[in-house]
C-alpha cells in the first residue's frame, strides 16, 4: 500500500461521531452492577460488513447478525449485551436472540431485519430475558461522547479499559470520519475469537465493497492477535457505513479507494492491538515482527506462534531474555526455513545470528523487557514474506481471572 | 488390539531390571546442587529405536543420537545431562555433543557409535565441558534400584517427581521385563516436546521392528499429551532391547508380537500420563476421551485441543464446571461435526446433549473437580473414531516457574 496523506488519527472522536450515529450503554441486570446492555444506531440504514468466528459452535446472536449482514447488506442498529453469551443455548437461545432483535426494532420503529444482535459472557446459560427486555425500553442513544463511552463500557467482560479509536480522511473533498470500539479479552485467537468490534463511518459505500475491504484487512489486524489460543463462539467485527459524508459512492475504482481501505485498516489495527494489550491479566503488549519468510502468510504464522507461546509469554512477564523459547516456537511453527539462517532480536538487541547465540547485555535487555511494550523481531532469510502479530504476557492474574470466572 | 493376558504391571522393577542393564546418576556441576548427569548401559549392544522432536531447530545431542539410531540400529549406552540443553549452540555445540559421546565410549571401553547423547535444560548456552567430562569419569552404573533412581533424578529439570514404570510379559515361555523412566515437564506438546523417555527391555528383537513398534504407539501415547503447547528442540524417546531374555527374535509374524507391542504401549502410556500429571505447576491430571469422531486421528485432535486449552486448564484448576470452554475448544479444533449432535461429560455428569445444556449439580461437580484426576468425555456422533489425550491444569505455579526459569 502507498501512503495516503489525508488519513489522520484523531483521538477526540468516538463511534457516535461519524454523522448520524448515536450510542448508549446501561445496566439492565444481567451483571451485578456494571453496565451490560448497549445500543448503536444510525439515523439511516447503513451499508454493513461483518466477519465472524470460525468456531463450529456459533452463538445464536451471531447467527442472527450474520443473517442481517448476508441477506440485506444493510444494518441500522445493533443491540449488544454482556454477562451472557447466549451460546449453546439451543432453540431457546435462537428465540431469545430474535426477540432481542424484534424488541429493539419496535423500540426504534424500524424493520427488524435492520437490527443486529451481539452477546458476550458465559456460554451455555439461558438469557435472563426479563431484565434485558426492560432494559431495551430504557435505551436512549445520543450522538455525544457520553453515549459512546456508555456503549464501550457495557460491552466489556474482563476488559480493564474501554477500547476506542478514531480517524478522519478526505474523500471527494468531504471529511469522512471513522471510529471503532471493541472488547476482548480472553478466548482471543485467530479467526475472530472472543472479540466484539464495532466500527462506524459516514462514508458512502455499498455493502459488497465494504465487505471486501473488511475482509482484506482482517487477517493482518483482528486475526493477528492472540491472548490464549482459544477461539470464542460469539465474536464478530461489524462495520456500518451510513453514507452521510456524501462522498461519491466508493468502489475499488474510486481514486481514493486506498485511502478508505487504509483508514479502515488503521482503525482495525488500533483496536486489535488494544485488545492484545488488555488481554486477561496482561501487563505488557508483545509485538512480533517476522521478516524474510517464504510468504506473508508464513510470516504471520511464525509471528503468531511466537506471540502465542506460553513459555515466551511467561518469560516476558518475568522480563527474562530467554530467547531459546522464541527459537523453539519459531521451530515448531510449521514454517519452512533453514535454522542456520535465523536472526532474532528483542528490542534493538541482536540475540541470534545465523542460528547461533551472540553475546548481549542481560542488564540492558532486562531493563528493556520491564517496559509495557516489547518488540521481538525474527528474520528467516528465506524470501520477502513479512508479518506482524500482537499478544500479551501470561501472568498470575490470567490464572486468577480464569480459575474463578463464573464464581 | 486384543487383550493379551500375559502382560502384567509390576511396580518394583526399574530401568536397570531387564537383564543386563545398569544405570546411575550423579551431580557433576551443571546445576547448583541437584543431580545433573546420568548414564544407562547395557552389557551387550542393544537394538535401539527412537522418536525425535519435529521442531525445525534440533539440538546437537539429539542429532548425535539420531545418527546412532538411524545408522547402526544398535546402542549400548546413553549419556544424559540436565541443566543445559546444548541447543542452538552451533558448531561448538555439535563438537561438545560428540565429545560427550566419545568420552563416554572411552570410559566404557566401547565403540562411540554405540553411545547416544541427550541433554535438557536452558537453550542457547554453551555447555560447561569441564565439570561434565570430570563427571563422566565418576559414573559407575549398577543394576540396582539405587542406580535407576539416580538416573531418574539426574534427568529432571522442573519435574517434581521421578517417573518410572515397569511391566513383565512372557514371550516363548521366557519372562521379558520392560521398564521406563522419563522427564517432563514444560515445553510439552505433540511430537516429542521437552520430554526425555528411556525404555529398557531384555526382549530379543531387531531394531527395524522395534522402531516400527515404537512408531505405532507414539501418536497414542507420547504425542497425546500436552502441558503448554510448546515443542522442545531436544526431546526424544529411546527404547533399548538387548535380547538377553533369549526369546526367539520378535517380528510382526511372531505369535506373541501383539503382547510385545501392548507391553511397550503400556510402558509408554504410563510415562506419558506421568509427564502430563507432573506438568509445570500442575495440581491435576486431565484426561480427555473423544468418541464418535470421523477418524481416530480427528478424535485425538479434538482431545488434544480440549486438554490444551488455557481456559479449560484454568477452569479445572479452579474446580469450575465451565463446560462452555470445552465446547469452544471442541468447536475450534478443526474437526468436522454437527454441533447439534455433541454430548459432553465431566466425570459421570452429563452436561451437554444434542448440543444443548442439561441441568447438573454444581456441588457434585465441584467436588468431583477438586480431585487430582479429572476426566472429560466428548461424544461427536459422527463415526467410530476415538482417542485419548492427557494434560494438566494451568496454575499460578506454572507462571511462577516460567517467569523466572533462568534466574
Amino acid at each position: 500500500m502507498t501512503t495516503v496523506t489525508t488519513m489522520k488519527s484523531i483521538s477526540y472522536k468516538n463511534i457516535a461521531s461519524p454523522k448520524g450515529f448515536k450510542a448508549t450503554g446501561i445496566h439492565c441486570g444481567l451483571k451485578h452492577k456494571k453496565k451490560d446492555l448497549a445500543l448503536l444506531v444510525s439515523d439511516v440504514p447503513a451499508s454493513v460488513a461483518g466477519v465472524f468466528t470460525t468456531n463450529v459452535f456459533q452463538a445464536a446472536p451471531l447467527l442472527v447478525t450474520k443473517e442481517v449482514v448476508q441477506t440485506t447488506g444493510k444494518m441500522q442498529a445493533i443491540i449488544v449485551n454482556s454477562g451472557n453469551a447466549n451460546s449453546c443455548t439451543g432453540k431457546q437461545g435462537m428465540a431469545d436472540a430474535y426477540t432481542m432483535q424484534q424488541k429493539t426494532a419496535e423500540k426504534l420503529g424500524i424493520n427488524p431485519n435492520l437490527v443486529g444482535v451481539a452477546s458476550t459472557g458465559v456460554i451455555g446459560e439461558i438469557m435472563k430475558m426479563e431484565p434485558l427486555l426492560e432494559g431495551i425500553q430504557k435505551l436512549y442513544p445520543i450522538d455525544e461522547l457520553e453515549g459512546a463511552m456508555g456503549f464501550a463500557q457495557a460491552i466489556m467482560t474482563t476488559d480493564t479499559v474501554t477500547k476506542n479509536t478514531s480517524y478522519k480522511t478526505t474523500i471527494d473533498g468531504k471529511e469522512v470520519i471513522f471510529a471503532g470500539t471493541a472488547k476482548g479479552s480472553g478466548m482471543i485467537e485467530p479467526n475472530m475469537a472472543t472479540m466484539l468490534g464495532f466500527i462506524t463511518t459516514d462514508a458512502n459505500i455499498e455493502s459488497n465493497h465494504l465487505q471486501a475491504a473488511l475482509k482484506s484487512i482482517t487477517d493482518v489486524t483482528f486475526n493477528s492477535i492472540t491472548v490464549d489460543g482459544d477461539t470464542s463462539t460469539n465474536d464478530m467485527v461489524v462495520v456500518m457505513a451510513n453514507g452521510l459524508a456524501e462522498n461519491n459512492t466508493l468502489t475499488p475504482d474510486h481514486p481514493e479507494w486506498e485511502s478508505f481501505v487504509q483508514t479502515l485498516h488503521a482503525v482495525s489495527q488500533d483496536l486489535a492491538k488494544m485488545i492484545a494489550k488488555d488481554g486477561e491479566g496482561a501487563t505488557k503488549l508483545i509485538e512480533v515482527e517476522v521478516q524474510g519468510a517464504a510468504t506473508d502468510e508464513e510470516a504471520r504464522k511464525v509471528a503468531k506462534t511466537v506471540v502465542g507461546s506460553p513459555l515466551v509469554k511467561t518469560a516476558i512477564f518475568g522480563s527474562d531474555a530467554n530467547w531459546g523459547r522464541i527459537i523453539a516456537a519459531v521451530g515448531r511453527s510449521g514454517a519452512k526455513f533453514d535454522p542456520n539462517e535465523v536472526k532474532i532480536k528483542i528490542g534493538d538487541a541482536n540475540l541470534v545470528e545465523k542460528g547461533e547465540p551472540i553475546p548481549f547485555s542481560e542488564e540492558d535487555l532486562f531493563n528493556y523487557l520491564k517496559q509495557h511494550e516489547v518488540k521481538i523481531t525474527v528474520e528467516l532469510n528465506q524470501g520477502d514474506g513479512q508479518g506482524l502479530a500482537w499478544g500479551c504476557d501470561l501472568t498470575y492474574d490470567y490464572v486468577q481471572i480464569n480459575a474463578t470466572y463464573r464464581s
